[in-house]
């Protein structure tokens, strides 16, 4: 059975107000002829679900099932969005939190006449924009989802931008799974949400009871999940999740809040319409064999190809405008060569010379006040939210601003990223342009001890696809990359120091992302020593030692690890015989030493590398004792760099260095 | 003025059994002679945290003023524990979840006669062992704390082993600050001991109503935190935190609760005591001058040093008796060559051949079915743990469980380790002995798309203190290492692919944790090809392709990715003239290729890496679509080592590179 059918816009009226709850008309009852044409969507994104998905071989067809319903009902009659113009400020925002529902959303988009029916059945199919969970690639996806717990929170950002910045009518809504409902991020977003009185938010949880490897926690005790919500600042709306009338009555609602979030709560059933499977464990993640696929297609009345028109946002400005206001300047800080200042405190200072820009926003998980983030709060406390200490509610909040097209800056302690390494590494799939401050790097922080050393963020960070990974040394380079971080798309990643070190740079010179600095240099090195951040300072100091025994140091600023400047590392590898010493306040593995290896690595002629890191668990402890005791003090360094020369100097008569002499370049390899 | 006192032990029995409520006599009621004690006990308890931060010039006297008389009473009438045998096995557990209390925890310390006045001036001095924040190297502490949220979820994961496992009647008391309570982790881990209803767990928030930089969400509002208490499946009383009477009945309504979990939510004044300070903003975190401190120590009464005499548990047998019955063995399974069998699949039946040893136990995110723990689960379900979508709880209930001195596995997708990276960060610090199982590594699964695929996972944990890290190539390797991590300490992560890929090795082949296999030589190898993983297999594949072109591949399959083995590396490094090629199903940094590099930087004559790696964002497709697309299949691996032994034909005459014969060893390096 195939129909063809088109149904006209309800004309729900939108306008540019604070609170649609004062404005909005409530919609039409539901008439018998809705009811029953919803109930055929419900079927009809079913019925795709379960094609898409048989024809992928894979997916996840129960899950969409379950949800088809709350979808039908709320695309139809609730969501405002304009398919052609996904860009649209006015625009409703869906973000899919349960993204292994990914059939029923491609269905949808079926169903709202953004993809056709052919390219459904592409679902999953190499060099299809329909893979296995959203992502971006697809217009109309705002972030990728797949990861569990993660779409709620992310959807409450897009709220916290709705309400305190765009500050237009925009509803968002997020639909999670009930086995995510487990996850603690789910509920550092729903008490974000109630904290901000984000009422323009909609939470639904799709209750099918069964997880991936059998029932989850709480089966259909619907009742746990409403004292929940509630007690974290929500209000909870609970509903038969297949009862068309319940679900607008619950939408309705939930569109009219006033300042608290809602949350419906849906009892459904995981396969629902199809006898075979539904409710049944064993279901989950399995795409239907095709001759199931027909038996479920014929229980569920046949393919359909119902289009619908949905609700369209008034045309609203881009809030964004043209830009910053005409003659707008960016004056970042500048400090004096020799005076001693933290790079976090011209984070801080660098940050608040951003807030000009009316796009810049920062947000901090409570810790504001070490990352100096407390700068830009006073400076500009419409654009600055408080997180409190809930590392993936930050992030998230970051990656809500890049969906709504701003350029947010969040920070807490380098170490207390990893608390949200998941989500950072999918912004990155979401391809986000999120801007990361992680101060307290390193043992150089002292006596707090390990908890709050960042010490694995650097390789951490660089694996993230796409990153920017920067590290400078003193204020004025920290001001520079600050700026410059505004200016950079994907997952930008500062990382700044506790202690005041001098000054090295005057306040003009430039530091390119993907740069470096050869700082100290006689033209005759013998040896590149290599730092960044505090151990800089430690190789300009070693220098200076191995100068007084004649030996000629160059020392190389890497502020920028990735991307990392292949040619001045390459050409000090030429210099100096491929004499390397890199000093990182870091464990050994996949920091500094790391960057500078995979760098050269491909080359004719590698440099070989003395490696002075942190091997040993710290303690606590002054700065100058731990990084003595970690091997990463300027006599550490030095003492490298003479043993490396040491066993360079006994090298065999007439067995020359390849690359020795200008040989370096990977194309015209010495050997 | 200074005070000497002893103070006996109340005689509160305790047995073996297992429901304490049933047995527990109720303490003696307080008399005014108790009263006065222990408010004496209270303020000793803040001056000593008061002395100890000043002599350090950092830390957290504040944050242990809020909290001196909880601890208190808990330390004089409550907590059961043996200062002088901290491994019995029927002590009391107190973990500071609010881990910058530490000047309270060693304060306490003091007043349990475990630690002298002298040592507790030590604090946060290099060398000593009372930290920043407290960590293992003190007996008496459990796990590193000072990454707020993470020692509940731990206690909660010790009262699960005391319950299920252990079955003995001690208690976990977990003090918890009011500024963590914002972090997911809590209510993952209140939710968990609710659901596993874990009566012998208190929790206490110490609600001072102060963060690091100001109010916190929720300041004094106690209702909020009862109402989330309790639909989080805890029993909650509300106290007044500086009414010693309060405490005490609180403490032993905890102490004899029945099928739930307690919170003791006690409003509490951060500071209190000195009047200077108390409830005032801008003073977490700071030390208080000299001149302030003698003030607040004379408006406390002085210096005292009272010694408490704890309660004393009953002797108890070491659970673990001695180890396994005799005539255990422990019989892996065994995989025919050339059949097809996913490491997975190897990994699940490897850990249920494990399961004899009684100290075994698995836990898993509700993934069980992916991974293959499920087949643990179905033999030995009394040690198998559920922890359902809430990977912080699952590493935490790994960590409690090696506090235990079980050997836990925990196992989920690689890519949502990173879920809960700071806790793995945490558990490295904590000296936890943890074992890891992250199953769909790499692009390699297909389908599902980016958002389920590990990627950055062999960086994250290479970077983990003291890790180590695996990667099998055919489930005969993989069902060897799976034996080792049982015998492995520190953090040990497995990285098990999804695909069922060709059986490489006899079952009776050795797989050494640090080893590699050189699995394919001629001897006269004029490059190397190393992978790991589903890479192996493509390297295998190439070597193939190459030897019908006349190159002689040497294949290396680097199953320990750390530590590394030198040894191969650096003797393939001789033979092949330092020709690699590396591939991985990773991005490019800080995994397989960074590993490789490393080992080998500092040697006379690096190698040359050639490096096959994810570079692009990957998407849906079938699994040898994505790795053509990524650029690690066969033909990749073969090309790369065509490319490399291209440019490295055309060396000039005379050039000879150093190294290319035998000359690859560090001490005696080639030029």
């Amino acid at each position: 059975m195939d129909r063809e059918s088109e149904r006209p816009a309800q004309q729900t009226a939108r306008t540019g107000v604070d609170d649609p709850a004062t404005i909005l008309p409530q919609p039409p009852e539901l008439t018998a002829e809705d009811t029953e044409f919803l109930r055929e969507l419900g079927q009809q994104l079913r019925v795709d679900s379960i094609r898409c998905s048989t024809a992928a071989g894979s997916g996840h067809p129960t899950s969409s099932m379950s949800a088809a319903d709350i979808i039908a009902v709320l695309l139809a009659r609730h969501l405002v969005y304009d398919w052609s113009l996904p860009d649209n400020p006015n625009n409703d925002h869906l973000i899919y939190s349960k993204g292994h529902a990914s059939p029923l959303c491609y269905s949808m988009f079926k169903a709202a006449g953004a993809i056709t029916d052919q390219e459904l059945l592409s679902f999953r199919k190499f060099g299809s924009r329909l893979e296995g969970h959203p992502t971006p690639a697809i217009p109309w996806v705002d972030v990728a989802t797949g990861s569990l717990g993660q779409g709620l929170p992310i959807a409450v950002g897009v709220a916290l931008a709705g309400k305190y910045l765009d500050k237009l009518p925009f509803h968002v809504w997020a639909l999670c799974g009930d086995s995510e409902l487990a996850e603690g991020s789910i509920w550092e977003a729903i008490d974000k949400a109630g904290y901000y009185r984000l009422s323009n938010l909609t939470a639904i949880f799709d209750v099918n009871r069964l997880g991936q490897r059998g029932e989850t926690e709480y089966g259909w005790n619907l009742e746990i999940y409403r004292q929940r919500a509630e007690a974290f600042g929500a209000f909870p709306i609970l509903v038969d999740g297949h009862d068309v009338e319940q679900i607008d009555a619950a939408l309705s609602r939930s569109r009219r809040a006033a300042d608290k979030p809602t949350v419906i709560i849906a009892r459904t059933v995981k396969g629902r319409g199809f006898s075979e499977i539904e409710n049944k464990n064993g279901w989950h993640g399995r795409a239907l064999p095709p001759d199931m696929a027909e038996r479920a297609i014929a229980e569920l009345g046949g393919v359909r190809h119902i289009t619908i028109q949905t609700l369209k946002p008034e045309p609203a400005e881009d809030p964004h405008g043209g830009g910053p206001p005409e003659g707008t300047q960016v004056v970042l800080p500048a400090y004096e060569v020799g005076s001693k200042v933290a790079t976090r405190k011209a984070y801080g200072d660098a940050l608040v010379a951003l807030g000009v820009l009316p796009d810049v926003v920062a947000m901090d998980g409570e810790v504001s006040n070490s990352t100096h983030a407390d700068e830009f709060a006073s400076a500009y406390p419409d654009r600055y939210f408080e997180m409190f200490i809930s590392e993936q509610m930050l992030i998230a909040a970051a990656v809500a601003m890049s969906v709504r097209r701003y350029r947010p800056f969040a920070s807490t302690f380098a170490a207390f990223f990893s608390r949200a390494y998941d989500f950072i590494r999918m912004a990155a799939i979401s391809q986000a342009n999120i801007r990361l401050a992680g101060s307290h790097a390193g043992v150089e922080i002292g006596q707090d001890g390990p908890s709050q050393m960042g010490l694995e963020d650097l390789a951490a960070m660089r694996a993230i696809h796409g990153s920017t990974v920067l590290y400078p040394s003193d204020a004025n380079s920290a001001a520079r990359l600050t700026g410059a971080m505004a200016e950079t798309d994907g997952i930008v990643f500062l990382r700044t120091t506790r202690g005041a070190y001098p000054v090295l740079y005057s306040p003009d010179e430039d530091f390119p992302v993907g740069g470096a600095k050869v700082i100290r240099s006689s033209g005759r090195d013998q040896v590149a020593l290599i730092g960044a951040g505090v151990t800089l300072h430690n190789c300009l100091a070693a220098a200076e030692r191995l100068a007084t025994e004649g030996v000629s140091a160059r020392v190389i600023d890497l502020y920028s690890v990735k991307p990392v400047d292949e040619g001045v590392l390459r050409e000090a590898s030429a210099v100096t015989r491929g004499n390397f010493v890199v000093a990182e306040d870091h464990y050994p593995q996949g920091g500094l030493g790391a960057a500078v290896m995979e760098a050269l690595a491909g080359d004719a002629s590698p440099p070989r590398v003395a490696h002075c890191a942190v091997r040993d668990l710290p303690t606590s402890g002054k700065p100058e004792e731990l990084m003595e005791a970690a091997g990463i003090s300027a006599e550490d360094i030095a003492g490298a760099a003479r043993r490396l020369l040491e066993t360079a100097r006994f090298e065999p008569a007439g067995s020359a260095r390849p690359g020795g002499s200008g040989g370096a370049s990977p194309s015209t390899g010495g050997y």
